[in-house]
């Protein structure tokens, strides 16, 4: 194992080197340093993938774990190094099933289709989009039939988002979701709407910095192994669990926007911080899944961070850097941080409408690659779908169907673990609730090292020993449900909106 | 040469991405992050050595260059190409000469001695650095043996920072300076000290770092290529001449120290922005000596910026940040920022003593190298020498003997440079004052762009092209001599001294 394992960081080394590379791209770097910096990126993606397919690496691995059946060879494994073999042989697979040749027609096809798409989007022009997302889509086809899938061909490319997951899978949970979902956004949306004057002033970012700071800090992220940086857009990186890097953005006419990123960005970095360090650079000390990490940063923006019990620890402190906030009383402070408002845009949606932007998304992407769904039709479909979700109808593709940049990348299966990490989350946070006492009254007095500590626990320190649907019942007991997350919602908002 | 070139340019990006992780090793890096930052730069390091050293470049390269003989085997090249063809192959001899045996034993020297040092100048214990250093030098005279030299050993090391020069050369141009550099010392020493006073008062660092970067700007900085941030100690370093980062530190007591100190880096910056982009990748879009890109800072820092005709345009501009310096004056502002003081510490010396300190350092390096002097004299030739030239002496070897980091970490033959740096640096502003028509109106105007070009067009975009001598001669038509940097010096300080 002391030769995989040697190979294996090695490999971590030159990917945490690309990190620190683009976190630089997206925070520091000046203009004049694209070109190039494209350049060296490419190159240390290149002698990564070559690190990770090449024969040392096979070799070293065929020692324990037959490449072929994934029949296990060394017997004196123990448990984390069986699941170690299994898990880089399956990494290894699916790096090795794609040929050069189609590696090299999705990355062109990849760089055409992220051009015509922004210009697309910027010129509401669908026509323009389509014929490059149909080659999308029969290549992911392509790509699906060389993973190998049981049933349909999109549950080859979910597996790559969410281990183990499936159409149908996904398909049953997002079922549960909706009808009750759609019922909860109707009340909602007759009921008084609230109101949020004292949001609707200018906020110093520097007084916003310290506070989101503070608030970093306060829930614990770990600043002597992370910092948060500007960015376009907020995102988290880790090098190492011990250097994890967030960034935020900030705009003097959206407090709420700066302050819930920074929570977010948060909730992702202290799983990166938790990750199992003794492992670093086997797939052990990895996120499970692209959900589960999404879990982390939404339990902590949205179940914690827009609580009542965390307001009232945090707005006396909030008023200390915003004096101009001074009257608001906690109650209505609560209630509008949570205002929910049927929108067109997923990326402004709030907690109980975003999951709706995700199942009109999951909908269209999997009928794509499973049942031929013409692209064509993609905008009607949307349009249709939105008003039938919100009563509101989309002006122009660009902020309907042209949205998102997933499907330009390729990130088809993408989607769902935004979802997902909301069920996930709300499962896990019921599990939390029951195993800490006094849970609330911790919150409320701005205590939040018991709930860290659990999730240390319970999810970061188990990085990628469990697939998701596992690991909820692991820490759960249960089958993944959306139920808790059902629950939780109608609780709250039925409070919030007086329903 | 299309297949060189590309080996070459595949290695300058792996050394540029292990630039960025130490720029952000000094810069932004949480604490936490240093272990693995380590581990992750040794990689780095280690797999561009293997390349640069590798079959691959090696095959390539004989095609062009007798690699036994330096005699070229491809006619057809033109001066570029044959430029970059030797200098390819020195560069690689230097590395393949050296056996793997004693790379590692160095290396772990080197470990130990940085060590034993920073705890040696801690405690004031000379006596528990010697045996290392003597250790250093026995392997530095055989590393001196591999690398081969005409007439003596330091010589071999010489040519690693200032390619072509001797121990005799830079004896003979040292002892064309001393006597005058001595005898203006001691003529200053005796004059009456100048009023200080404005510059002993606190100084708002946000302030000096609007006006530092304003100034950087207005020297011709392009920050379009480039940033500057905060560090311990301040450096430049160039990804890329489209992306280059300078540093600097602040201190509200120490007004003219983060001015001058972005004025220094910003001219290496500007040589690094100016190298030959179109050979980047080969040596020719390298610097040609350390002695050169030190010639670049200073002429920046001390012969403009210090000069009475900048700051006829700057000290308006520094009124504007800090009022406090109304009253102050032109002329006892241009005497109280060339204040000279012997003193005891290299790095806080002054623009005359400078090179004295150097001069100090070279004498018993090349000694040590070249005629055995013991180790264990060091301290007492040191304090004799400081006394000789400055008339003090050290309290103790911590400010003595034991002061710099050079010798710790191998940088035996580093020190000429620095001072070699002002003689290149004063030959060429010469030649510069001729060539730009009314220089000095320009420089007061605020008009810095007729130097910048000159520069670039005469210094910077002929990169590593000439070894440091010859390009000295090429722009100024005149072997290399101390005359130009002393004649400035006499010149400069009769006037600011009434001497």
């Amino acid at each position: 194992m002391k030769q995989l394992k040697e190979i294996l960081l090695n490999i971590r080394k030159l990917a945490s080197a690309e990190s620190v590379l683009h976190w630089d791209m997206e925070t520091y770097m000046p203009e004049g340093g694209g070109a190039f910096r494209g350049d060296v990126m490419a190159y240390l993606s290149l002698l990564t993938h070559q690190m990770a397919t090449g024969a040392p690496l096979r070799d070293a691995l065929a020692r324990h774990i037959d490449p072929e059946t994934g029949e296990l060879v060394n017997i004196t494994l123990n448990d984390d190094e069986k699941r170690i073999v299994q898990l880089t042989r399956k990494d290894l697979q699916k790096q090795l099933v794609l040929p050069d040749a189609f590696v090299e027609e999705m990355s062109k096809h990849v760089s055409a289709t992220q051009q015509v798409w922004t210009k697309a989007r910027k010129n509401n022009d669908f026509a323009a989009f389509a014929p490059y997302l149909e080659k999308m889509i029969e290549l992911k086809k392509r790509e699906a039939d060389y993973y190998g899938y049981e049933d349909k061909p999109y549950d080859a490319l979910l597996d790559g988002f969410e281990p183990g997951m499936t159409t149908d899978r996904i398909a049953a949970l997002f079922g549960e979701l909706k009808p009750r979902l759609v019922g909860l956004v109707d009340r909602i949306t007759a009921a008084p709407p609230i109101d949020d004057r004292p949001l609707r002033q200018t906020f110093d970012t520097q007084e916003q910095w310290k506070f989101g700071m503070g608030i970093a800090k306060a829930i614990g992220l770990d600043m002597t192994r992370a910092r948060q940086d500007m960015s376009a857009h907020p995102f988290t990186t880790g090098f190492h669990p011990d250097d994890v890097r967030i960034t935020t953005r900030l705009d003097e006419t959206m407090l709420l926007s700066g302050l819930f990123s920074t929570i977010h960005e948060s909730g992702h970095a202290m799983y990166e911080q938790g990750l199992p360090k003794a492992h670093f650079g086997t797939p052990l000390c990895e996120a499970a899944s692209f959900g589960i990490h999404e879990s982390q940063s939404r339990l902590w923006e949205n179940v914690i961070g827009r609580s009542k019990a965390f307001w009232e620890y945090a707005l006396p402190v909030l008023k200390t850097h915003f004096p101009q906030l001074q009257d608001v009383d906690l109650a209505d402070w609560y209630r509008m941080i949570n205002i929910v408002k049927p929108s067109l845009i997923r990326v402004e949606a709030d907690e109980v409408t975003y999951s709706l932007h995700i199942m009109l998304r999951f909908d269209i992407e999997s009928r794509m690659m499973n049942e031929g769904l013409k692209v064509a039709d993609l905008p009607e479909i949307w349009n249709a779908k939105i008003k039938d979700y919100f009563g509101i109808v989309p002006k122009n593709d660009a902020e309907g169907v042209l949205q998102d940049v997933h499907w330009s990348f390729g990130g088809i299966g993408y989607f769902p673990s935004y979802a997902m990490g909301n069920l996930y989350g709300a499962q896990i946070m019921n599990t939390a609730e029951k195993d800490i006492p006094a849970f609330w009254d911790k919150v409320r007095s701005g205590d939040f090292s018991a709930l860290k500590h659990w999730l240390n626990e319970k999810v970061h320190a188990r990085g990628r020993y469990y697939d998701p649907e596992a690991l909820i019942k692991v820490i759960s007991g249960a089958p993944l449900s959306a139920e808790p997350f059902m629950d939780y919602l109608e609780k709250k908002y039925s409070e919030i909106y007086r329903l």
